[in-house]
């Protein structure tokens, strides 16, 4: 069993680095507060007695020896990166828990067959930088190195210059090695598992999602002197587009999700009708049928923007497919549980996570806990000590019975 | 006659500072661009030989002496600051025009009875601080200097802390001195008098103008785990304002106007539901009845804006009324403009101009002069510079008949 005492004290001290005033935490992907958190994970893990590799994309390796250097690892892993204005376990509680799991396989001098490996992903969010699980996406083989470095924040800093100028990008290709198995431990970000009182959800699948940037291009005007009706209005244009999107998401309930998170106005001043709004839509489902549907409709509705006189361009930029996760890795989680002890529900995750990637180069499965209320992406995001530690146990025994094969 | 080429080349040598990339101009109220602008203004006057006052809102006085000082001045102005991505004639043009004014005067010797001030306005846009014609607002008692001085652009920085970074705050309180008349030049920013083909417009009257801050408040949550239906979206409850206020200004065509031409989203990421959407709602009519209406139907709409679970709160934050020039300073012009042999017509402006609020404590009016299309507030903002020229001598010959009074 793991220290559950030590591993919440790691989760506190996480939650320094990058805390909101609200007790959240914003600490997007390779800025300084992504810097501090690496650190003192690399710290930690080396007074743990590990080494920590870092490759081309900043992804993060501790890797903790096993009998057999020549049979494959077992990974485990998740991400210290986190929303603006983010919740202090979505993501850090995964890469905790592995830590705690590496430091208690130490306390109980513990030989596995296979070495396991921690790892820290890059830009899990997709928040600084879109699209998500960018760097998991490069050692997977779904995006090139060249295309993901190239990606810029809002500020046109691009993601190699971000790890150059904190110090992270290592000098091994981000490639995957061989794995014999991938376990990720992580809230829920739902309300199913607090709502049904069960401890564990063994998480057998994962929705699709596929994200667009539209630019919609009308033309600026003074607010006081341009009448309604000569007007080519973006932000009235968006508007309109945002309410279909809506739309499209009440179309495909209960499993459907159409989101618009960002959008960005020019020039954005009061008595100035907008030339341009720049803004995300992204859509959800476990089938890929009906992604197909929601994208149709979001062309259907970029094209009644041009009766405005605005001209929408919609650009695709990620096309995350539904994925499955491993039967015999959720059948070692499943033998944890009831030697735990713990109840559990298999579940379908409406977030994306790194090891979705993973899921298609190996076998794969993920491990979620409750959240309080399923809220998630937010300042308010709870979890409770209890639920922690069982999670962290469930990992512990899913990785050490993999590392023994 | 004004001297056309030496305006013209000011108004380019202007275009420099803070040019853009497509032609415009971003010279924010109280930037560095702003100080450049007024710097160069300032030692322009002094080669002159005119001494340059500056008030407690940054206000420039720019007085050539007539040879009766206890008579009231004449006063003439507009403003050097713009819109983000604005264009080169907004203001700048008022300021030029009265610059060569008195080089004209200068250049025929030619001494008045009146002095004749030239003014700059501080922050006549409202678009880095809100209000609009703050200074001017001031300057006239329609504002108190306190309150002024607190108004924070988007970062926080207040307008009294700007004017101390550009090493604008004067010492003499902002505070009006009586005046006989108060001319302001400026491009119409409609089409009317290009369409038409008419050199000059007589501004007889302005639109009033209410503007109003107004903050939805929903609920963070995860795009990915978070039906659409158990969402408290605060982007989506803004699509649905934003629409309601424009059919509000369709339901008062053809004088109507309702703009929304700021939006600001947290936290603004592509996954996150949004929490809060802060946006700038804008009403302009000839009518302060019709004003009443759409204000009214602001309210109505925002209430609506409950039933998403988004709590909307509306706080106005300007309340110009619709004024009406004086007919004795519209005379004069009117008889510069037969005296050139130009063509006039009288217009309503839909922009608010400092000359508005002059004309509740002064006789005061205005003339325009054609824009391009009538694009304002835009970098494409173009006149002609034989427009430029015709209006710069009706404002020479209006000012000089009040200035011999
Ligand atoms: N787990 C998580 O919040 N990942 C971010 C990517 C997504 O929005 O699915
Ligand atoms: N003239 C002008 O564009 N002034 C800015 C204030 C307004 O929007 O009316």
């Amino acid at each position: 069993r793991v220290n559950a005492a030590r591993l919440w004290s790691t989760l506190e001290m996480m939650a320094q680095i990058g805390g909101t005033p609200a007790g959240g935490v914003t600490r997007l992907a390779l800025s300084d507060e992504d810097r501090i958190a690496r650190n003192l994970l690399r710290d930690w893990a080396q007074e743990a007695g590990f080494n920590c590799d870092v490759d081309s994309m900043g992804n993060m390796f501790i890797r903790r020896a096993g009998k057999n250097p020549s049979l494959a690892p077992v990974i485990t892993g998740s991400h210290v990166d986190s929303q603006p204005l983010g919740g202090n376990y979505d993501g850090i509680y995964g890469v905790m828990a592995g830590l705690e799991l590496l430091r208690t396989l130490n306390d109980n001098q513990l030989e596995t067959e296979r070495d396991i490996v921690l790892i820290n992903w890059t830009n899990e969010e997709g928040a600084r930088f879109a699209p998500a699980m960018l760097a998991s996406g490069v050692w997977t083989g779904q995006f090139t190195e060249e295309y993901a470095h190239a990606r810029a924040d809002r500020d046109g800093i691009t993601v190699g210059e971000a790890l150059d100028a904190i110090g992270y990008r290592g000098e091994h290709p981000a490639h995957a090695f061989p794995i014999h198995a991938c376990y990720e431990l992580h809230i829920e970000q739902g309300p199913i598992l607090e709502d049904d009182a069960i401890d564990i959800g063994l998480v057998r699948a994962a929705m699709g999602q596929r994200w667009f940037t539209i630019t919609l291009d009308g033309f600026a005007a003074h607010a006081g002197t341009t009448p309604m009706h000569s007007r080519r209005d973006a932000l009235t244009a968006f508007a309109e587009l945002a309410l279909k999107v809506e739309a499209i998401g009440y179309q495909h309930v209960p499993d459907g999700r159409a989101t618009i998170g960002m959008a960005n106005v020019t020039p954005n001043s009061r008595n100035v009708v907008p030339s341009r709004v720049v803004c995300s839509v992204e859509f959800r489902h476990p089938q890929i049928e009906a992604l197909d549907a929601m994208e149709a409709a979001l062309y259907q509705a970029a094209k009644h923007i041009a009766a405005r006189g605005v001209n929408a361009d919609v650009e695709r930029i990620f096309d995350y497919a539904p994925i499955a996760f491993d039967a015999a890795c959720l059948a070692r989680s499943e033998e944890a549980v009831a030697a735990l002890g713990y109840s559990a529900i298999p579940m379908v995750s409406g977030a994306g996570h790194d090891t979705c990637y993973v899921s298609k180069i190996a076998p794969a499965s993920m491990i979620f806990i409750p959240c309080e209320k399923g809220i998630s992406h937010n300042e308010a995001e709870r979890i409770l000590p209890e639920w922690s530690e069982k999670g962290a146990n469930v990992l512990l025994h899913s990785v050490l019975s993999a590392a023994q094969e």
